[in-house]
């Protein structure tokens, strides 16, 4: 399908430059779009393919558009037009079927009859299922959970029995919602299994990336507030909560009864103990280790920048010494002092 | 099902305070705890709420009695009787249902009469289901797998050839127990796979938590030994050997050949290195790098603590002169010293 | 099936020392090998068990040959040459069955006669299955998605749709090739999906790891080139660019639109950000963090090693205090060189 320019400019309310009648079917890259597409520039790093760009448009700030003569939607924020325009011109809804006839389907559901349900793909007994639900093959829904209207489950997600999951949720491949928490207490070295009895309660318009798992409370729930982001492969333990429209990278680790702001932005591969908080609006960069609550809203970080293995090794040994070094230092300062007092 | 709380101390060693009949028939936390629920005390940071609990009876410990005026169950270890008693009034067994026909169950294995098979799962030729064994929807049990009695596998477990799992297991969904090890040989920079020939042992009483991976060994196998709890997202590399009741949280990565002693508590995100061994009784905190054996029990630790963005920065570029540092401190005293003794 | 020790020299152009007519069935260590079972020696760690060893022929190298005198495969690289071997005599090709009856191939797919498609698994319209695939159960091949000759996903993988993969893949259970990249927008604090409209393209005789997860790139394809290995639960973002053979080792990170080298390791757990370029042939040590790119072929390290939890939080403290100590002994340096010069 083809969409006039001038109209994409008004969806994101964008001043247009050029043919108001240029026709877009498509996206690409400044660098390699074609005839029909249309392109956007949203860092400095790429305007060097501006003048080239054989995009049909472009999407571009007031100050960028100097350099560039060919059509073009001027906005503040680039890329966020560019995400509209592109769910416009190119993102394909997923397929509806209905029920395929090697899903199982378990007595007392309740599935609206807009509702899609991939091939080998089960549903448990008192499960309900939304409007225009879409839940692709090989998925597991446990009984007694609760998918909201307009959610996609893209496939082999496995949600446990009695989750529930807001409206317009995305959830990718190998997902697990609703896992046990890990809760154990020790009887004279042996582990005793913690039942867990809470549940994950997820809120409108969440994204879940691959593989992520997300646990179920020991006694009250695990919450994801509505509009947050999770990347893949991310652990989010026992009673965790998650603030809204806060965005989780890839590989972090959030611990049992960990509480997240709203509108965090947390990099990947981060760590955040149990039972730790962290203030709304909360920046923190990847791989960074949070054991102390923060308090305050800023950008966080800890780790060790990288270097050649050789001289790494040779400052990461002296990293033991490190207090020595400093008690050394304060004591020759005294010594001096002393000296030059006397001197 | 309602549970006298006599019988509820009883099962658990504990002294019961108040009414004998007081009944129970669910767990709540001291905040929000209602009538006919039990809580436990088992940390100061929630002794605040005692007082006003709505929960029909509290476990605690007879220094916290002193605060509470309700029935109790007095016991040493609160958390401990607490997960008991849970395991009683609370935890739902899976329900059993025999081989649902989705199931696809290949000729030559042995499935016990009182086993469950989830829908659409799939049981090699040649494994083996003990009783009492509950298998959810869309398992993958390879051919020659053996799988201990009264074990659960949840959903979506993936359990390669001729891997064995003990008794009384409990799997989460996502888990695949005996893909193949990374093995790899170089030939001028091309790689050769390594056959993974070794297979992965189970012991009785371990539970593994939600798309855990643990691979098969080359030669030899894998063992995670009796009684050890592991996390969600946990990487075990071929030939690990894991002690029994060994607890290992999430997203931790033991490479090839380490060997874990028993009874150590392995914090999310540590990482150890191949062919490491740990002594028995070693805690880790999180997101430790292990590069070198641990003789001896202990606590360890490794890593950053966080900081502003701003300071953190300021310092870990310092980091990279932290040799020089220690030989200019040194450098100074040689020198002062040098003056000292003149003067 | 049993193989002549000569014949095995021969194919791995070895000398062969002592009987050529020696039978071997199958492999083992040193230390527990039977016999008919053939043992490599590749690590000065394990020739203490090269003389007592029960294994019908061992692979090492020349210079080990003077500790031993039994049968021999002499060849420059022991571990190599095992890794042949073990293929003849030890690993089994995947079983042949056709297509399940219980698997769902949707109609308008190229399925070659020769593919095997497991119980349960789903192929969507439009795929294309290339010559001896085998495709374990539980699989789901999204519409589009292209496979290729000779590959085997083990079982319970996920291919989204239109990804290809080239020609001798192994992929293990639970990985996810396709799914969305995480590309977010914010529009006045809450996050606006941005279409992830790439794909993922994979080279021949790549090895995938359990549970890895690979995304689509937003606009241009995320790409792995031919004979990458990679190992468990890897996550690759949208639009990175893995090089021809390089191997990573599990619970690595590498975040959206990184390039990566030809023949580069990446240990375990090393985290690349965004953007980030690495050189062809570089070394990255474990759980390193990289947030610069890396120019020059080399070892590259970052973190903390180990110590008791005592002497770390000791030592971790003052890392806060790093850019003060260096402060503090640049001005006493001064100070001191001043008296001196006074002196």
């Amino acid at each position: 399908m083809k969409h006039r320019l001038d109209e994409l400019a008004k969806s994101v309310a964008g001043r247009l430059v050029g043919d108001p009648e240029c026709l877009i079917d498509g996206v690409g890259t400044l660098q390699r779009a074609s005839e029909g597409q249309i392109a956007f520039l949203a860092s400095g790093l790429y305007r060097q393919y501006l003048a080239q760009t054989a995009a049909s448009a472009v999407i571009l700030t007031e100050s960028d558009l100097a350099d560039y003569d060919g059509n073009a939607i001027v906005v503040k924020d680039p890329y966020l037009a560019y995400a509209r325009i592109a769910g416009l011109v190119a993102d394909e809804p997923p397929r509806r079927f209905g029920v395929h006839p090697s899903a199982v389907v378990e007595g007392g559901c309740h599935v609206a009859d807009s509702t899609s349900i991939g091939a080998n793909s089960f549903i448990g007994s008192g499960a309900s299922i939304g409007e225009n639900v879409y839940i692709g093959p090989g998925c597991v829904i446990e009984s007694g959970a609760v998918i909201g209207a307009d959610s996609t489950l893209v496939a082999q997600v496995t949600i446990g029995r009695d989750v529930t999951v807001g409206a317009r949720a995305l959830i990718h491949p190998g997902v697990v919602l609703g896992a046990d928490g890990f809760g154990l207490a020790n009887d004279e070295g042996v582990w005793v299994k913690v039942p867990q009895l809470g549940s994950v309660r997820i809120g409108d318009d969440v994204e879940i990336g691959a593989n992520t798992t997300i646990d179920r409370g020991a006694i009250e729930d695990t919450i994801i507030e509505e509009g947050v982001k999770l990347d893949n492969l991310i652990q989010i333990g026992h009673n965790a909560h998650v603030g809204a429209h806060t965005a989780i990278a890839a590989a972090a680790m959030l611990a049992g009864s960990c509480t997240i702001g709203k509108h965090c932005t947390i990099a990947g591969g981060v760590g955040i103990g149990g039972h730790i908080s962290v203030a709304d609006g909360t920046t923190i960069t990847a791989m960074s280790m949070v054991t102390s609550p923060i308090r305050e809203s800023g950008v966080y970080s800890s780790g060790i920048p990288l270097d050649t293995n050789r001289n790494w090794h040779r400052n990461a040994v002296r990293f033991k010494k490190l207090d020595e070094i400093s008690r050394r230092l304060k004591e020759l300062e005294k010594r001096f002092d002393k000296v030059k007092n006397k001197g």
